[in-house]
């Protein structure tokens, strides 16, 4: 293997030359639960990493990284590449009305579809694996599955869902809430940066912004949806695991707060006399952080900014702007830390003369993982010869929607540093590999089991 | 008196229309140090409140307050109803190379000017009073002396300082700096919002920019620069004194900071694997006003902002930038404060794995006020009757930079609320009142008591 620096983005990808060294490298990270057996692989590792090259190349940012916003050209772009893709690996492909795109394989009994996939939006600046991998992984599953000539007994569809991250329309996970019927038409108004709405956007996917209900998923369509995705974190890295089985999607609940004080001169206003919402927000972060920090576990919480007004450097700051969020699998323990939060507020607010106001912006509650499908996973990575470790995801993914309509299942590969969202996001060709062999292993594991209950 | 809103400004200025009842007004402010004599005044209250009305309308800002930028068309409009009531008071008038205004008063001696007067500019929706008092309560005191055919011995000079403000060229105290030989013509490529320079805006003001340096005013040619403010503060309101004697000028020193950490996704980043640049700025924020805090005496210390980045609620902040300054009369206790904030910062990056450092961006030295003329200026609120604290400016103002020429004194009054920079900026008629006639006092004093040092 070698790196190959596309300049054009700034993205290391790593074009593995040397197909015959990757299972090779397994050695190192196959571990306790696992046996040590060389495994053959059922997908091509190599055209995997062409795909997600070709993919890095589309939205290329000048200034870093990837910049292939949900609902826009770029997106647009990458999704008639995943459509190619699909065709070429004998999928009939449909695409609905929020522009998600569906390639399905038939199946031989009449059962509720396997659907697995991800999205190929990215974040301004983003990286080259959150999103692709899933998406690219999953047409590798069919073109393995078509090299092997396994019919499978369930219909199977490869899903790429539109605009995943979605900063600039104010609505993540877009495609695949239209699809689980928790966003509606009320968003078709929203603009983008340059002024076009999403009912402009989805006019030029191809569709009619007028029918976005009609991509909504009956219930007790799906058997199941899978979805592989890179951890987004360091600890399948540290310690050394090539497979993450994910227990669930955090819950996450978002607020923001306004801290009001009195905006006065920093030269001639006394320190005692002072209602400085600069100071009353800056204690504010650090209450949340030690609120989570109060409980064991592997909760989070964030203040990623503090607006000040005026925000000069010789006024006392009169208010203060600030958004923060909790996040765990337990919504129990976000109520708890919540209430922990906002008593501190009070009390803040009492010690510094000032008023704190947080209003709730986003509630997502925690979506489980289906612990059927958590053992196929786990059965699919032994089979393979891979170790695993359980951990929840502390991202919001797709698969997290459509969890409300089916039993849902999320494949983790390491990220190198824990890095994501940005230019240095990296996995490695040998991690990408396991990755999709296990989704593969997964889905025809799924495939035997789910198969016992027909649909009506 | 009753209150009359200007409506095209939004700010009260309190027309007094029962002359007669101002000093009786005194009664409730005339204390311990002075003795409760009814002092007749020598100046005209009403027409210096005419005169703060019709400056109030210039740069009228219909968002709130006003908005009279140093060296824009309103501060032009403003030094030129100045000029016009200078030349109404019979002094002759010339404007320098800066755009200062001085209006001459010749004396009988040939002895150094004794130059007094403030500046006409204001913040963007600034008050009525920051620096208007102090120009039409300075053409007040000619006036008086006029109308008591009083002939001093030194010539007099009032003076309107262009920019005093200068949020917009990042220039404070411009004319009085440029005439104490602290700025020179390295300014005048600066622009303002509308890609005007410092040039341009001198050239409208009838001056040549290529002459700035001879705007700087000849070590030995002034007696003593004397000052007239609203304290902008609370001290005097609250302790309930009409005169504040000025010990000085305090020594004022800005830092911008970067702290540095690590930009990483909210939801998936452990607790215990964060670099929290803005954990580490709020910390940081909250030492700087423990280390002020730390000692006794009126020191203060202030972060106005705190700029995270990326800065979105879900991302963990990478940098955050912020300023913080330090102001007191005491070199060496800004000097003390600022080694215990970067010993502190040091220890918060330790325990924070960031990085913080600062650079000095400004560094004003205390500007003392002379003892003779705060003797002279508490001797002439004794002959008024009024009582008087001594404190210092936490402000900036002109009389600081023409303190590195000449002897400095200032005079405050009370500024109700301590609030200042903002519509609400308020002084009492009946304050006014006694500053101008205090003013007047000091001047004539100061004539007798400097008299006695001819000039070489």
């Amino acid at each position: 293997m070698r790196d190959v620096l596309i300049p054009r983005s700034g993205i290391h990808l790593r074009l593995v030359l040397a197909f015959s060294l990757l299972w090779a490298s397994f050695d190192g990270s196959v571990a306790a639960d696992g046996p040590h057996i060389a495994t053959a692989s059922h997908i091509d590792a190599g055209r995997v990493q062409a795909n997600l090259e070709h993919l890095a190349g589309i939205g290329s940012d000048p200034a870093g990284g990837i910049t292939r916003l949900g609902l826009s050209q770029a997106e647009l772009d990458a999704h008639k590449y995943a459509v190619d893709l699909m065709k070429d690996a004998g999928l009939s492909v449909r695409i609905d009305a929020a522009g998600n795109v569906f390639g399905r394989r038939e199946g031989s009994a009449k059962l509720p579809v396997i659907l697995f996939g991800s999205h190929l939006d990215s974040v301004p600046h983003g990286g080259a694996y959150d999103g692709p991998l899933g998406t690219i992984g999953a047409i590798e599953v069919i073109r393995a599955l078509n090299a092997a000539h396994v019919k499978t007994r369930h219909p199977l569809e490869v899903v790429v869902w539109t605009n995943e991250e979605g900063p600039h329309f104010g609505v993540s996970a877009f495609g695949s809430s239209v699809a689980a019927g928790s966003v509606g038409p009320e968003v078709l108004d929203r603009k983008d940066e340059q002024g076009e709405t999403v009912a402009d956007w989805l006019r030029r996917y191809g569709q009619d912004p007028g029918q976005l209900a009609s991509a909504r998923i009956a219930p007790g369509s799906l058997a199941a949806i899978v979805e592989l995705h890179i951890e987004q974190g360091p600890n399948l890295e540290e310690a050394k695991i090539p497979i993450g089985v994910v227990q669930g999607i955090v819950g996450l609940r978002r607020w923001k707060c306004v801290a009001t004080g009195t905006a006065n001169h920093a030269g001639t206003t006394p320190m005692t006399r002072r209602h400085d919402a600069l100071a009353t927000a800056a204690r504010e972060l650090l209450a949340v952080r030690d609120s989570v920090r109060a409980e064991d576990g592997r909760q989070v919480g964030t203040v990623g900014y503090l607006k000040a007004e005026p925000g000069a450097p010789n006024v006392i700051a009169g208010r203060v702007e600030f958004p923060y969020e909790l996040r765990d699998l337990d919504a129990a323990k976000i109520e708890r830390m919540y209430a922990a939060t906002q008593k501190r507020f009070a009390d803040i607010d009492r010690e510094e003369g000032t008023t704190t106001v947080c209003t709730e912006v986003n509630h997502i509650e925690p979506a489980l993982g289906d612990p059927r499908i958590q053992a196929t996973i786990r059965e699919a990575a032994r089979t393979a010869g891979l170790a695993t470790m359980d951990l929840p995801s502390g991202a919001v993914h797709d698969a997290g929607e459509i969890s409300r309509l089916a039993p849902m299942g999320m494949i983790f590969v390491p990220s190198h540093a824990g890095i994501s969202h940005a230019p240095q996001e990296f996995t490695s060709p040998g991690d990408i590999a396991n990755g999709v062999e296990v989704l593969y292993r997964t889905i025809v594991l799924l495939d035997k089991k789910l198969g016992a209950k027909p649909t009506a």
